[in-house]
């Protein structure tokens, strides 16, 4: 049984976590952690530890695991160049997951894109991308999209800045070849849809994601801490965890 | 029994059409025409004609209709002012449909996106429409979709100019209530897809049409000449076939 | 502004009720009542009542409703026939709303069902139903998928014992014209997807609902007891609420 | 330049047989038979022989393949055993393609479906199959479904006979973990669609492959003639030609 710190246990995010860490076999969330409490005491004895807190935590979190020799769950994004050099210097002796997006369901889909790209090519197949997010979403597109517009970029040698077509309107011309169509919808409460599309003469096959809870990302950082247990001191993400490498 | 003429019958739509008349049992191709042959002998003994050939013949068509009193369906688009002053005259004696889209299934559509967004607004909900054509369509939106964001504009007081968005890209700020997304993704051979969604607080409502062959288009335009029998002089469209209207 | 009383407040679909009272603009939560405590007193002050705890509830609720004139909307299923009496006699004196499903866009999907159904008819369309809910949902098809069979088979003249098909296996012969199919989709945490299509040669037409939270429902039930102020006594449903009758 | 025969020229499937190799940049259709013409004549100076006719005609073809030492692409389906031995005894001197789907798509589908299946697992995720063809498909589910369902069934340790649910009606109790749902739809004209559907709590992955021609089969087709030019003889299906083995 793993024994799981979860710090930010007051906000929502925290609360997902406690309750994937809870419901999962083999872990037990046996230390929390929130504002003004005792982060030292709270690290003292747990087998892992997982923080979605805030970017600027992110120090404090190491200091306490490197003095523990804790594994830790990084879930938190925004970091600046020192932090991030913190984190990349902290994982030389520690075992780390530091992944933009720990869905294990949106990893796969990440995988399974970078293959279809390599099987079905850019040449007869025309690649479209679509995400749909709710109202609130300030950016455009989603940081998960556009993570799929990078592997797809890779996979065909095509770039972001000459190829990708966030919308069109007026007088198009013909669809050119290395073209990508991402199309960012907007509207709801909607979690988090993508889909990555290939359309051919007379076939198209496409490959879709959709979040519907937070619980899908906390599922997915427990799934992280567990198999942080039996690895060396490195920087991983979910492509590792998930045995997607290689 | 209908006896129908069919215009353009060497091409692709002709042929369609010529499948689609001789498929109803309400109808019988009697006549077609083509290139070169003679138009009064075409239009000597039939109950309707179709034409969907380019619009510059419609006056030449409308000219033997008048002659010979046969109810008309026109399915062409792109007339001079002229060439549409010419239908609205003729159809001052003769019935005549002259509609954007014959397929059933469109117009279907366009009446139920305009009952979905009477019922459901775009204050709780937001709207985004989605349509995807093959890579060779130059222009875009699609008329369709285009006709579909008139009929939105129309039930929710807002414009195209203003309201409508082709494409997020960049900081875009929380989505604000009166905007419509506009997304036109083009790839491989895809005849036509259309999608109206009302995205709110816990749900969304979807209208979709896919068309997969020009045999919808065929099929309408015939079913347009069967009910032409019965009507009195006058312009007509799909929603008045259809019965959608008042 | 419309002072609502909310029962079951201790439960999850009276905290969803509670929100969406406090969020609309026109209401406002003032009374609430959970198990062990005086109904009557919650009754004392308030325009409108909601109710979805259990049907065995209903007749203490309609007791109180009708001692202080309090119109009354009704989210609980389930009633023996003399529940379901007592409902029907306390409407001769109050308004009540009465319904199987509050969700506004599952309405607004019967209705546009109904209206396709009308337009497109089976003869030259083939018409399918999907619906998929979580994995725990123990009856099949859910209840808003048998409601759509109903309209379905009001619509086309056909029935739910003949003409309805769940699920297809082996050596099935060409489709009956007259049949429809039911797929029944279970898996995951899905709050409930529900499709119409309608295929024919050359297109199909699709309606689809997607709810991804019990507030559907809750906005649907305040949205319901504010139109309720207006009504003379009567038993009323959501399509009266949504305005789709007549 | 690859020079091909086609067979059953005279057919749909030998049309789009034609077009497609005529339209591949490498290819060139320089030989075509059908039905009373000599078939050793049209074998004497082709590259590679494409049969799309009637598994009856195997023989006659492998025969002829065999004396000119022409590489086969054989898209032909329901032999007899004997016919089957014929062709496993033939490839050991030629090279052969025999494949129940020549779909590109199609194949990838199968790959990916075995890929996710291997990721996700049926213990956190809930698997399920959507398959829609037209209404004049007699079999139930289609033989890309049963394909779907093999790979399925490999992968997660289930059988079709024990766990494969075709439809839900009635009281069925929550979903059981090795389960996996099969949905076949029947309706209007669909060449053929396939969805593979993983759903976990809080999120779900979906696979989806459309065809929309018989071009789609043919131009699979083309390329695996292209590509037998270069293998020593042996019997290769499309994952073969794909490159998606090993």
């Amino acid at each position: 049984m793993t024994k799981l710190l979860i710090t930010g246990s007051g906000g929502r995010m925290g609360q997902a976590l406690i309750e994937a860490g809870n419901l999962d076999a083999e872990t037990e969330v046996t230390a929390t952690h929130d504002k003004g409490e005792d982060l030292a005491a709270a690290f003292s004895d747990v087998n892992a530890a997982i923080d979605f807190t805030m970017h600027s935590f992110t120090k404090q979190v190491l200091e306490q695991a490197l003095a523990t020799n804790t594994p830790l769950v990084i879930g938190t994004t925004g970091h600046s160049d020192e932090e991030k050099a913190a984190i990349v210097e902290a994982s030389k002796t520690l075992p780390i997951v530091f992944a933009a997006n720990y869905s294990i369901g949106v990893n796969t889909l990440f995988w399974l894109t970078s293959k279809a790209a390599q099987i079905l090519g850019n040449d007869r197949f025309d690649i479209e991308v679509t995400e749909m997010h709710h109202r609130h979403k300030i950016d455009a597109p989603s940081g998960t999209a556009r993570r799929l517009l990078e592997i797809l970029n890779e996979e065909t040698g095509t770039s972001y800045e000459d190829d990708v077509a966030h919308g069109r309107v007026g007088n198009i011309g013909a669809r050119p070849k290395r073209e990508i169509g991402m199309h960012t919808l907007r509207g709801g409460d909607v979690v988090g849809d993508h889909t990555v599309m290939f359309a051919a003469d007379g076939e198209r096959v496409e490959l879709t994601h959709k979040a519907s809870s937070r619980m899908t990302f906390a599922s997915g950082a427990v799934r992280a801490a567990v198999w942080l247990q039996d690895q060396p001191a490195g920087l991983y993400d979910m492509q590792d965890v998930l045995g997607l490498k290689g």
